[in-house]
């Protein structure tokens, strides 16, 4: 496919996710489940349908797109690329969608060429990957790996309190058929999830692509401060139990150790209860999510703030919790060499292909440059340059894995 | 009336209003304009019509239940009472509901002893006292006697971005007909609030009633906290412009000053954006209210907060400020003497009274014993035998008011 159709290609696919699920604010509103999702499935079935793969859904919802099948008697282990659709609160384009119309694309650009795998090959679009609406990142494949049961993800319940199992039916799937499917993650062979980077490394090295080694360990933690509900004008200092108090001795010593710890710990969400102006609270909760290079130190971050809540009867619980991930060595390495000796690199943030790998299957990413690292955010963004050769280095990746001879 | 027909009096409309509003956590969300408020509003018209009172409504919205004509040639200044029905976030049963009832069943109680007032008098039901949610509070006597503007009340909004104005259509009223009424105000020749105590300042002398003789100083301040929204994980803690680092240390600055300063302060509500739990916050907002018995003292407070928060770039802005508030001296005196010389106290609390005694009413408060001094909270309470004190005590007030001989 000429360089020319790419861009095409890629500004069309853009074009057609513009508009969906932004807010007033230019930021991106995609959660799971919701009618956004709705049209964002769709739009990735319609996709499939175009470039004549066959749609499959699996037991948690993500959607499959087969070229081949990887269900055929004596069929090779399957090639997969693709990622999410949906975003963070207020999120930006990129995180995901951008993973999504690269893989349909180099599909496209493959079967344009000729192009004839050795391999089955799919594009896939996980559901839920930000934990956005339910609290849990990565849910489904989270889900579809077993790393998450069933059980647990049905009773996940959002800031509505409505449930997991409540938003499946009232999005028209059955909760009861939600589960792993370790068949299915059995016959991937080889998994490569492309993915705008959200730090500024690529930038430093003046490099447009590169190439994911592993995940730094991660984890969430959710911290409740309790306190007495009284009136904000007529309490003495001396007779309160501000919940709030708390919450803000949780926020500076999370800074606190993650800065001697050496690691990146956030607290990004509040829940304080009434919330009212001349209330004080009589409860506050906080999330903590804390990272870094090593497992040891991300503890110790979450140790010393549980230390310090002691003070205020505060109780910190691990809400999810994922060890450094690394990805498969040798097929990191093919790709960096398929790719010319791109750049190497970790990252921080989470993603289904360190779920994945988590499962044993042998996975990798590419990691497009973002010029200014911000990501989360309706200001994320990436060269439309940039983005093109990652489509490409993608073309060139998955061709290698399913036969191409270079 | 007799001791046990006020009793059972006060258990019927205690029992009428036990549920009107009441969240599954046993409190209050009785907000300005909602259903429950009509649902109040009409239990409130239905109590008047059974005493046989009129019922008028001002341009804000404000019930007066009357016994006699105000606008009569050659009418008597008006003696009035009364309190409000709305509530704060899960508030308790008795932070404005105990007023009303005291008034109605005192008015009963003057009725049903052949009582003739030589001043007409009212039991008036504020709207809007706590401001739970529109944000400023005592709206409906401030908007009465022009301390609020028509203007600035109608643009406010609430925590789904409905205006007032839209609130107001919404509940049937025409938002154009919201102004003041001086000449309502300048009718009123004395006005007595009952209130439930929110402080323990009673139980500390073992007084079930006392008199209330001025309220702090006190005002709201809003300080908004600037960030930039970034990954959690990818973002370096060096290139992080965290927005709840800001707040955190506004919460911690607003108790240190108001120590140092003999006031109160409390941070009780905050907005955080997007709240998620794997995002850098691109800001925070949180509310201050402070209060104490100087002036000065309380605008210190403000300024050592805003002090701190210039190192994060926040703005701190006043959204409501009242003065010292002393009732009318000879009335406080009046009722304290009447009522064999029961302890006189200050309160850190706003009232309508308070916005009342401001434009120039004279204005006096009676406050009913609260054991635990707990109040905004569903553990809010006062004893029956206290309650019924208390009305024992404003229906002696009430008819000492309008002319009868002790």
């Amino acid at each position: 496919m000429a360089v020319d159709d790419v861009r095409s290609g890629f500004r069309r696919s853009w074009s057609d996710l513009a508009s969906v699920g932004r807010n007033t604010a230019g930021g991106y509103d995609r959660f799971a489940w919701t009618r956004t999702d709705h049209d964002l499935r769709e739009w990735f079935a319609g996709e499939a349908s175009d470039l004549g793969l066959d749609l499959t859904t699996d037991r948690v919802g993500n959607q499959w797109a087969w070229w081949g099948d990887p269900y055929a008697a004596g069929a090779a282990p399957a090639v997969v690329t693709g990622s999410h659709l949906d975003s963070v609160p207020s999120g930006g384009a990129f995180d995901g969608p951008l993973g999504v119309v690269s893989s349909l694309l180099a599909v496209r650009s493959l079967r344009a060429a000729g192009h004839r795998p050795d391999h089955p090959m799919a594009v896939v679009n996980f559901v839920d990957e930000e934990g956005a609406r339910f609290g849990v990142a990565c849910a489904g494949s989270r889900i579809l790996t077993g790393a998450l049961s069933p059980e647990r993800a049905l009773a996940l319940t959002d800031a509505d309190g409505t449930t997991m199992a409540d938003a499946l039916a009232a999005a028209g799937r059955d909760p009861l058929a939600l589960g792993s499917d370790p068949d299915l993650v059995a016959r991937i062979g080889a998994f490569v999830e492309l993915h705008v980077e959200q730090g500024r490394a690529l930038d430093d090295v003046h490099a447009n692509v590169g190439v994911g080694s592993h995940i730094w360990p991660h984890g969430r933690w959710r911290i409740d401060v309790p306190g007495e509900a009284n009136h904000a004008g007529t309490t003495a200092l001396d007779d309160r139990r501000d919940a709030m108090l708390g919450f803000a001795a949780a926020v500076i010593a999370a800074r606190r150790a993650a800065q001697s710890r050496g690691c990146v710990a956030t607290v990004g969400k509040v829940r304080a209860t009434p919330n009212g102006v001349n209330a004080i609270p009589s409860e506050v909760t906080g999330w903590l999510d804390a990272r870094g290079e090593s497992e040891a130190a991300v503890h110790q971050v979450v140790a010393d703030v549980t230390e310090v809540m002691a003070d205020f009867e505060a109780t910190v619980r691990e809400e999810s919790w994922t060890p450094t991930t690394a990805f498969d060595d040798a097929l990191v390495r093919r790709l960096a060499s398929r790719l010319g000796g791109i750049p190497v690199l970790g990252t921080g943030a989470g993603h289904d292909a360190g779920i994945l790998a988590g499962a044993g299957v042998r996975a990798a990413m590419l990691f497009v440059r973002n010029p200014t690292g911000i990501s989360h955010s309706p200001e994320e963004f990436a060269e439309e340059a940039d983005c093109l050769a990652g489509v490409d280095a993608l073309t060139r990746v998955l061709a290698d894995l399913t036969g191409a001879t270079p």
